[in-house]
């Protein structure tokens, strides 16, 4: 199987586990379970669900105590996406080549949406976590996620963006919103995958370099994407991050450069995962497929 | 010192302990920070933290392990009214005598204070657990509060709320409103107190009832004085309810039924805790205050 096949069948393996840990469309407040299922089954590549799975097998984990968490992180990433293309921040009508959440199901209930998500992420590890056998094992890995997920992390590089809008910013600043707002979250489901299967603090060490790398990379061939990308492709409007005026790797170092940069960042993360025992060529090959994706 | 200064008191003893747990306005993300503190700093009685603090207490918790707890209730509380007051949700411009969040930091950055309220909330009790000597007692009051803010507690609640607004509803579904808004998370506040106690299923049982019952109570009294309270004494505009056309205890059976079963459910309430070993007057008396309060 090549690898972009290997991936969508992961993606659908992954999205089955997930469906399960959505609240079935009913009850009083049936509408707010319909967005956020409406939100959470648009598609996109389930990247951050697959990491957990793989960096749990690659540190040797064996049964399937990840899916809660992988379930969890894909919730978090889309409450991050439906508050983001609402009208007072991004106002973007279209995602993944849907409408947007506030589109369809109006503003008020896309923030609800928004916010249901993220407490349904936590409530569902937090109760797989309770009835584990490893419940200590739980905490850490679900402390991991609302580290990435918050003030320091995702909502950090989401504030600085959103503040950032049609000004001109320098490299750190730019690095900042980067390592924030996708690298933390990439780098947690490296260490919750590794947390789960109660992976050796070396070997927790170069999953979180690797997502780090893997992380930043993702973001730089998102930015060029918006400028080279393929609008049908991608499921989105490109141009928007030089319509809005943003500052990005492209726009500060230029195209070329800035591609040199991701392929060094993924050598570099490949580098992390060579010597572990389990061998794992698909986490290999997400790296590069990464600076080599075209949506 | 009679009840009321007893309340003010302890409001400030447990504000004092929450500001530790909030971020310095410093960093490239201090517009945020700025934001979450402004609401969180805007008063309130600070009843759900009490909660925690004396459910522990009447339990048999001798130390402070309740406070992080006490504090993320308070965030997820604040987190709640901030998105509540959105133009696309209440569209409130006041809020306990202040500008609203929005209208001080505008739409944009108040979406973004609510999520982070609500995500370093999960940020606090999970990292307080992690290092705790009792992690499963954390991770499992953890649960109940993502339990009670989420989709099946305080979400529901809201979304039923908003969705029902202009429209006559029958007492299931107000009841479905209130027991969800407003008395999920006190009955969590006082989950939370008993399980950091390790109370036995008796006493977690009593205060679980409590919590319903004074739960109810103080929703109907808050809706009783939304007709007959005084705006400056609240801090808050009256007459929403009767403007929206919001179905209420008061609208269905009357100002003077509605005070008596807020008034029975205090009773009910009161006998949760009569045999407890540990005394406990400020629950007894709180209890009372919820229906003499006039804000």
């Amino acid at each position: 199987m090549d690898f972009v096949s290997e991936l969508k069948s992961k993606s659908k393996f992954i999205e089955e586990k997930i469906k399960r840990y959505m609240p079935k469309e009913e009850g009083y407040q049936k509408t707010v379970f319909e967005a956020m299922n409406y939100s959470l089954d648009a598609g996109g590549k389930r990247l951050r669900p697959i990491l957990i799975m793989e960096a749990y097998k690659i540190c040797g984990g064996k049964d399937d105590m990840y899916i809660p968490f992988s379930a969890a992180i894909e919730m978090i990433h889309t409450y991050s996406l439906i508050h983001d293309d609402l009208p007072a921040l991004d106002n973007d009508d279209l995602r993944r080549g849907k409408a947007t959440n506030h589109k369809v199901f109006g503003e008020a209930m896309a923030i609800l949406a928004g916010d249901a998500l993220l407490s349904h992420a936590f409530e569902t590890i937090l109760g797989e976590s309770v009835k584990s056998i490893y419940p200590e094992r739980g905490l850490k890995a679900s402390y991991e996620i609302s580290k990435a997920a918050g003030i320091y992390g995702m909502i950090a590089g989401q504030v600085v963006d959103v503040e950032s809008e049609g000004m001109k910013i320098d490299k750190d600043k730019l690095d900042f919103i980067h390592k924030n707002k996708t690298a933390a979250m990439i780098v947690a489901c490296m260490r919750v995958g590794a947390i789960l299967a109660n992976a050796s603090e070396e070997k927790l060490q170069a999953m979180t370099v690797y997502g780090q790398k893997i992380g930043l990379a993702f973001q730089i061939v998102d930015d060029i994407l918006d400028i080279v990308g393929d609008e049908a492709t991608l499921g989105k409007n490109v141009g928007s991050d030089i319509e809005n005026e943003k500052s990005t790797y492209p726009s500060i170092f230029g195209i070329e450069k800035s591609w040199e940069m991701a392929q060094e960042l993924v050598e570099d993360a490949k580098m992390q995962i060579k010597d572990f025992d389990e061998s794992n060529e698909f986490l290999l090959n997400l790296s590069e497929y990464i600076v080599r994706r075209k949506y």
